[in-house]
């Protein structure tokens, strides 16, 4: 943890100073995206220190043979990779003959970064003394449009400061980059064109296996002061996979120089392969006719729109503040929802680790967030991507051993295959299937639109729904149904059974079911036909489904009055985590991994999660003895633990205890927590830090097609507000220690309940409570 | 299962006809071994066919860099892997100019392998027809001479029967091999240098990492009509890893030329570096001053000394016969007990899989046929090797959080240090640790030797205790210690609690354990107080291990009455394997892991292992029940599992069953029955075929120093015998459907009890019961 790395602002993530072992952090942080690309902060100029270079495009990736000790039936031939995409951004610099490279000079006077969430671009700044004793400012501003998906600019600014200056800009694109996580050391693009003229270059690669075509494009301007100088490049460096153009310049002591780099991608996802090079010069004319002040003028609106619905205010403290902003900031650069073929990687395009684009946490913990603060097109894309996956997580079953159409969604998957390939966790973390349902049911909960299930939606639920029968096992020794062998949402514990997590959505999903077929018979009988001819359901196999969800075990403990985790639970040596040594942690950097399994140390929320999804079946004196039990017990050495512990703090009116974990969820990356922020951010947590706000201190909840309140505040905080998207009218909530006031923009009144009381809010009018 | 492939024969393992997809599988079956070096039964001659080659040196081995998907703490850098030797038997042939290959002949009239067990050798006679139209006969011969161990002979003789023809012998050694199962296509081997003079030539290489230090070696001769030619390569290639000479000859029609070839390793464990070209030179002198005949006349003379002492007996089932003297053959191929730095690997000299050299296989398995057939010195070698590795257990088992001198042996090792790298087995397979104790116990009940236990072995079995105790856990909920997150013997469990097995023979080190202190401290005071002061125990410890072991849990079912396998056994759907589709099997085939390890299947004797231990502690009835309850759940797909069903079948007097299994461990690999035979042999299980005639149908026992029998025979068997090395004295023991027949070499009276009835056995009378 380091809380003094990043400064303190309302709306910027601001770095001071150079530090040569903060730069691979800062590069994760500092991270930009359009949810068509993105990439880390990596310098344009060479740097010989240590950076993990990283530049990525949304949809593409490389199916890395799979790397296992010993190799288990089932397991996936491919692990498919984020694939670090090749390089536009890189402009090597010299002065005076001599190379910037930051790590090299003489002196670092200044060194500033900013990451503008407000307006969406990134800008460093800085100092420097150079070996050869020239000393420059370099002001560098760079984004990634928004309205122009396909789009990067980077203006790079270069001045003189003490004498005169030859200065050579060096801009290319290059698709000879290595991802840091290749398994068997394998190239994953094939290079198969290069293409320049006049100030353009374009470098067109396939990745291998996947045969996705790509061309990398750059097209450069030169300014000296504020006026566009006509230069041609004095050297053109082309090789199979790079172009480098060089463009030299004289500059007095003093005057400002600045290249505007142009650069992104074309892809064959978007366009035939053979017209990539037109589309991009397509880019390239409609970017120089608009300019640079204008994209970023452009730029800066679209973020404005962005935030206009998606922003969360927090006054009186300013940690806070910049953390949620930064939450929502990296959601919005991640995924946009604007593709129903694209999905959330758990590191956005911010680094490799992890593989794959789509965990459980999509439907866990991102889909809330989208659909409040989206169109509620963004998450019927995300069930659709499920959807779309139902044959291969079909398939996926039958590998497995199931049959007749039982479903078993992949734990990390990018094109609908399993890619994950650890038999505890592949083949065993089966809950993943209840969140994919879940979904389902939370999207109708939420937006009130049914169509969904109907169209596609109970295919998916009824696959999984005989998954669950047919995974679960008759106990004749107890006379119940039990799911033996599973990895819960702890992950550490492996191969246990009957997760009373696990279960208990198993029996849901399939009760829920039951509940969709006969709603979807009696309203939409031609739906209903439709389906019942494709999956082949009879009414056997229904009272078959009945039977196990009527008859599941859940562990229960009449000593403590709470659901265990799984069985076995109480034998475990049950000493709270405040009482290990700090030495010890993070356990799982500390502890092999058996030591870590008979611990009684929980990664995540796991009955709690249950508890979190499913409320209303439980009191909040359950909550309480459950929350009582658990949490103690608990490491949080998952992203995705403090926020639910967060929210149901709230609930139980602890709210020290619930600001402390908001702060840990919303700045898990900023402060860096778990120290390992360089290798990416936690993408797919910070829609749980939203939901810490919204449904954890704002109590919000959807009951019977109505808003629900309970507003909470912190003590450190004066007030906050967020706003909803709630069925096409957008609810605005402000909330202080004493009020909480509703403005409506939408046409319609809105009946909403605070602390169990209504509360009627009319369009444009101000209501406090 | 292949019934039909091998011939029957009580002395020789005989295969007639070529079918070039059996090559692999006679590849591992007529493997040669003496301990030192070994090879599987790859051809001379080239082979364009699919085969897979090896070549074996005891104790030179290769840490290849571990593969993992996931990286766990604790997990080994490096897998010792047995290394695939440099070749010295190559010899490539040409006749008439054209290339002998099996696999492009015209035609192969006729093919003959033969190992003669009785006498050491691997024959292999062919007749074939090349492409240029000549026929030819072969006959090879090939041995590792036991009374040389850096030696092995080949004669290989060509006659032309169709023509005349010219006929090229090109023997070579060459370093320039790989393992088939490297990790990441790594080298092994370094050249250092190559020599040659005259008909000899030396290939000296290094292994990388470990340095090992090997010389190649052959020396060539040629005989026409039985008299020697004196001739010198027409051709010598030289490389920096190989030398292959080329020796021209012309042979008339029906003439027979033949090239003796004698090749092995001298290496770095047993000579300095720099002296092992001229020790290989020593080695050839000395076998060409013997000759062919005189070498091949040691061999014969060296095995029948073995078989004097190993050999049993069975009349009237020759497949019966032809498996147990297989059986014993592979075992004193694979290790002599000569070198106590050596161990017993799973599949000997035979092939790669498993890597590593030492299992729980050893002392579970391999040691009673060590200290019943060979001087009681070999099994002390086996002991004092784990002894030799104590202080690396201790470091193994810092790795994974334990303290004060506990000591976990690894899972499978070379060296000491761990190299298996899968958690549910390096980390959890503990019970390990019980068998390296258990052969404590054992070769001190067997030999009546007690020495090795203060001089060694007790220091081992306190590091044992140590792990035991800190790795219980105690039950605050059932008041009791329990030992959670492991695997047993039966592998198709994972991170299971109070396995049965695991948690008796934990309760046992300990008990066994506090015993040998105190009987240390009464009659070995010196060995006591050195022990002590090395080991710093004090009372308190040993309380907190007593309190372990007094109050260990074992989970148990009422309602069966019999000891469960481990927690929540009984949820299972315990269908009997009976009632699997044969489709399904073996399971670890056909299913995937998570199914495995939900089911009830056991792979190999698991509380069943137990009751064979610790057989005193329960009587014929719980073992009965705990048979037939455990035994129908079984799939038996470790080797290691049919041997001590066969051994519990007998003693219920379930003659048909021990027969059956009997047949199943014994002609495991001649029968193919997990059809991978061609991978290599399984080993160790081969010591489990004795101990299943020995002590199942033998029903030998060691209680009170004194031998006990209970007689049973199969009724497919006229009569068999054994010999038992007990106490230094051979006692022969025959045994038919009516008596039991002793004979004793030595010079004392021994009293043995026959079915519970006292009999007196003076030195070489015959006492029939």
């Amino acid at each position: 943890m380091n809380q003094d790395y990043i400064v303190p602002d309302n709306w910027s993530i601001i770095e001071e100073g150079f530090d040569a072992e903060r730069v691979k952090s800062s590069e994760s942080l500092f991270s930009i995206g359009n949810g068509a690309m993105g990439q880390r902060a990596n310098f344009e100029e060479s740097y010989s220190g240590h950076t993990f270079q990283g530049s990525y495009i949304a949809g593409i990736y490389y199916p890395d043979k799979t790397k296992v000790g010993w190799w288990k039936n089932g397991y996936p031939e491919y692990f498919a990779k984020v694939l670090n995409a090749p390089n536009w951004i890189g402009i090597d610099i010299t002065i005076n003959g001599e190379a910037l490279d930051l790590n090299t000079c003489e002196q670092v006077n200044y060194f500033r970064r900013e990451l503008n969430m407000k307006e969406g671009w990134y800008n460093r700044s800085f100092e420097a003394v150079l070996q050869n004793g020239t000393a420059i400012a370099v002001n560098v501003t760079r984004f990634l449009s928004l309205e122009e998906d396909e789009l990067g600019v980077i203006k790079y600014d270069v001045t003189p400061i003490n004498r005169a200056a030859k200065i050579t800009f060096s801009p290319y694109v290059d698709a000879g980059v290595t991802n840091e996580d290749t398994n068997w050391e394998e190239k994953f693009w094939q290079p198969v064109a290069v293409k320049h003229s006049d100030n353009a270059a374009f470098v067109t690669a396939r990745t291998f296996k996947t045969h996705f075509d790509v061309a990398t494009y750059m097209h450069n301007s030169l300014q000296q002061a504020g006026n566009n100088v006509d230069i041609a490049p004095v050297d053109v460096k082309v090789t199979d996979d790079k172009v480098q153009f060089t463009y030299s310049v004289d500059a007095a002591q003093g005057q400002a120089t600045s290249i505007v780099k142009l650069g992104g991608y074309t892809v064959s996802l978007n366009h035939t392969a053979d017209k990539l090079v037109e589309a991009a010069q397509n880019v390239i004319d409609a970017a120089q006719a608009k300019g640079y002040d204008a994209l970023l003028a452009e730029q800066k609106e679209a973020w404005a729109k962005i935030w206009e619905m998606a922003d969360i205010t927090i006054d009186g403290d300013v940690k806070a503040q910049q953390g949620i902003r930064f939450n929502i900031f990296q959601l919005n650069q991640t995924y946009l929802g604007k593709d129903a073929r694209l999905n959330i990687g758990p590191k956005g395009f911010t680094g490799e680790k992890y593989g794959g684009s789509t965990y459980w946490d999509t439907e866990a913990y991102c889909i809330p967030f989208y659909m409040a603060t989206k169109d509620q097109q963004v998450a019927r894309n995300l069930l659709t991507y499920r959807y779309e996956h139902l044959e291969k997580a079909i398939e996926n079953a039958v590998k497995l051993g199931f049959t007749n159409g039982a479903a078993l969604y992949p734990m990390v998957t990018m094109n609908g295959e399993e890619c994950h390939n650890e038999w505890e966790i592949t083949f065993e973390e089966i809950h993943r299937n209840g969140a994919i349902a879940f979904a389902v049911y939370n999207y109708y909960r939420f937006t009130g639109d049914y169509s969904y299930i109907p169209e596609k939606g109970l295919e998916v639920l009824i696959g999984i729904a005989r998954f669950w029968q047919q995974r679960a096992t008759f106990s004749s020794h107890k006379n119940k149904y039990m799911i033996l062998g599973v990895t819960g949402p702890n992950e550490y514990e492996n191969n246990i059974s009957n997760n009373f997590y696990t279960n208990y959505i198993a029996k849901w999903c399939i009760d829920y079911t039951i509940e969709q077929i006969a709603k979807v018979k009696e309203e939409y009988n031609e739906d209903y036909s439709r389906i019942m001819a494709k999956v082949n359901l009879n009414d056997a196999e229904l009272q078959q489904w009945k039977k196990v969800a009527d008859n599941m075990y859940f562990p229960y403990s009449e000593e403590h009055g709470v659901y265990l985790q799984q069985d076995g639970f109480l034998d475990k040596e049950l000493v709270p985590v405040s009482e290990l040594d700090r030495s010890q942690r993070p356990i799982n950097q500390k502890w092999s991994w058996d030591r870590i399994l008979r611990s009684p140390y929980i990664k995540q929320a796991d009955v709690l999660q249950g508890f979190y999804f499913f409320e209303d079946d439980f009191n909040k004196e359950q909550l309480e003895k459950h929350f009582d039990f658990y949490e103690p017990l608990t490491v949080h050495e998952s992203s995705l633990s403090p926020c639910v512990h967060s929210i149901q703090a709230a609930t139980l009116g602890r709210m020290e205890q619930a600001y402390m974990f908001y702060l840990r969820t919303s700045r898990l990356d900023l402060d860096d927590y778990n120290k390992e922020v360089e290798e990416g951010l936690h993408i797919t947590s910070m829609a749980g830090t939203w939901m810490s706000i919204v449904e954890g201190f704002g109590g919000m909840r959807v009951k019977n097609d109505t808003l629900h309140f309970e507003p909470r505040i912190p003590e450190q905080w004066q007030g906050y507000s967020f706003k909803i998207n709630f069925r096409n009218q957008i609810l605005k909530v402000s909330i202080n220690a004493t009020e909480t006031k509703f403005t409506l923009e939408g046409d319609k009144q809105l009946t909403v309940f605070v602390n169990g009381k209504e509360v009627r809010v009319e369009p444009d009018a101000l209501v406090t409570v």
